[in-house]
């Protein structure tokens, strides 16, 4: 039944699963196990300079020589308006002063960081290279194919799929409203965030395009894998699954919160970055929620709280930090990322045994 | 495939597939119609009085005499201010004056209503009830059961599942945010809306009940019916796919609409009714959005604005009227409900022989 796959004989690997680019909290343990167990691990560098990329490909390939893929977020238009940062300094001077922390200097360096990372991928030969947040410009994505680098984009919406398939992406993942962390949307150019349910947005995406379709948003077993091959994707992409296992960089504030998390618990808000992502709600969005509208664009915003979400992290306080979690949290099982593969896979095994 | 199945057998149907109960869009032939086709066709009673409830049971018995159901709206907390009306009657001004249309007087009789339903239900042996925005008192769930009538309840969170095992519901039905029309919450008691994606919903909510679990929201095909089978439900809640059938009570200008629409044109509103609905977005939306916080309850919101909704659909305008929809509306396709029915199951048994 793993045979006969668009996507696991696009991407090499054995299973259809991929590990979500989770920026900041993948590891290069977390991405190499995933792909030894036959699915494909990602490096979540999203934030990453040059030199952390390069050393975390590096480190992935000591451990592993199976394909795996780097998650990039793809930069997008942000205005630089200093009254609205100087309020927005204003707004979190209190969190600062609790935390002891001095006002950050904004510095926009997303065009060179992206392109950076596109070079280290070509230089380390990365098999797969996966998009959020838009589409690269054509000459990015050509040098990426003449370098044979399989390339995967993401979509919350059937237009966004389309473009996708245009800009002559390899495979799509059709990111549901029940995703956990940033939201990849790129069409509507931040004003609104489309919210598609994964039940409803993937049969439409299939229909739509015809490159493998990837279901993404509340998938945490082999429950949600095998839905989602009913539904016409090939595979499913997991985030949360594996942001709780112990390989992941999330510290145990957030996977002791999404332990003990309903399904109700999580919001989606642009207050920690400046662009939409689903987490736990906490005091943060609440006081910051009457701002809404004042916001700074992403990435100035996710410099803004970036120190005081990395102080009240490692303070233990989870009401001042993001707690990205998908829709999920209740199908949450602390384990080995192995561990997970291995229940994912066995439990759609056994469940087609039974047919 | 379709035996050994606790949904098909407690409601006495060859197939697990529930024609949603849409208050104001069922028709008898629509209802008649699912039974025989070997689902289960619901009257959408819930704005119906006792003689029109009669009429439209006696009509689906003079039709089949296969099981079908009716759907209640259970009554909830309301509270008429009088300011709160006359602003509203005051906002509501312009498109009465546009139609020429009387001010309504608000008379809120849901209780009583409910009550006749009950004992409609009961005196006409109907086989199956099925509740909307909350769950009967003791007494009522005692009555329908004495006369061996099978209640299915409506969740859109887990806490709302469990709540309705422990009433003694047979059948739980979890509706995710992907779901057109009224939303069926009634934990929150109308402060916020718990927009939990069927994806993560309906496993959630399997592994909290005993209960077999009916999945809806965004299914339209056979590819969601076995998406859902694979989540854990025993079957499926169509609503969207029902609505746009020719036996559908619904106006051709709803249809039209959402045969045209896109997965992102519709909205999650308390504007037409005073309880949560999603629709596809239009001027009236728009328009009352900037009265958010102060719009009257259900149901005296829902009497406020029905002859404009009313005259609008007749005037061929859907700017101001409600056009109910769920987020699959690509999968939309105009045919007789037989033939929908006759789509869903043989796209099923197709996919289930390539195993």
């Amino acid at each position: 039944m793993w045979n006969d796959n668009d996507m696991t004989e696009r991407l090499g690997v054995r299973y259809p699963i991929i590990q979500a680019g989770m920026a900041g909290s993948t590891t290069p343990q977390l991405v190499a196990t995933v792909s030894e167990q036959g699915g494909l691990g990602t490096i979540g560098a999203g934030y990453f300079n040059a030199e952390k990329l390069e050393k975390e490909i590096q480190e992935v390939k000591q451990l592993t020589d199976k394909p795996f893929g780097v998650n990039l977020f793809v930069p997008s238009e942000n205005h630089y308006l200093p009254d609205q940062v100087e309020h927005m300094n204003a707004w979190l001077k209190p969190y600062r002063r609790a935390f002891n922390l001095e006002e950050p200097v904004v510095n926009v360096t997303e065009e060179i960081q992206f392109k950076q990372a596109i070079d280290m991928i070509i230089k380390y030969h990365v098999p797969v290279c996966c998009f959020t947040f838009g589409i690269p410009d054509h000459e990015t994505i050509q040098k990426l194919k003449e370098a044979k680098v399989t390339l995967i984009g993401t979509a919350t919406t059937v237009d966004e799929a389309i473009e996708n398939e245009r800009a002559g992406m390899d495979l799509i993942v059709a990111q549901g409203s029940e995703a956990g962390g940033h939201r990849g949307s790129f069409l509507n150019n931040g004003k609104y965030e489309p919210m598609i349910g994964t039940m409803s947005l993937v049969p439409q995406v299939v229909d739509a395009v015809s490159l493998p379709v990837v279901a993404a948003g509340g998938i945490m077993d082999g429950r949600g894998l095998l839905a989602s091959m009913m539904l016409g994707a090939q595979g499913v992409q997991m985030g949360t699954a594996f942001l709780i296992t112990d390989e992941s960089a999330a510290n145990d504030l957030l996977k002791n919160a999404i332990l003990n998390s309903k399904e109700t618990d999580t919001v989606v808000t642009k207050v920690f970055s400046g662009k939409y992502a689903r987490g736990i709600h906490n005091a943060f969005i609440d006081e910051m929620n009457q701002y809404d509208g004042e916001i700074p664009d992403y990435p100035i915003q996710n410099q803004l709280t970036n120190s005081i979400r990395k102080a009240a992290a490692k303070d233990g306080n989870p009401e001042l930090t993001h707690m990205w979690s998908g829709q999920s949290p209740r199908l949450a099982e602390k384990m080995h990322a192995a561990m997970i593969m291995d229940k994912v896979v066995s439990q759609v095994e056994e469940r087609l045994k039974q047919n």
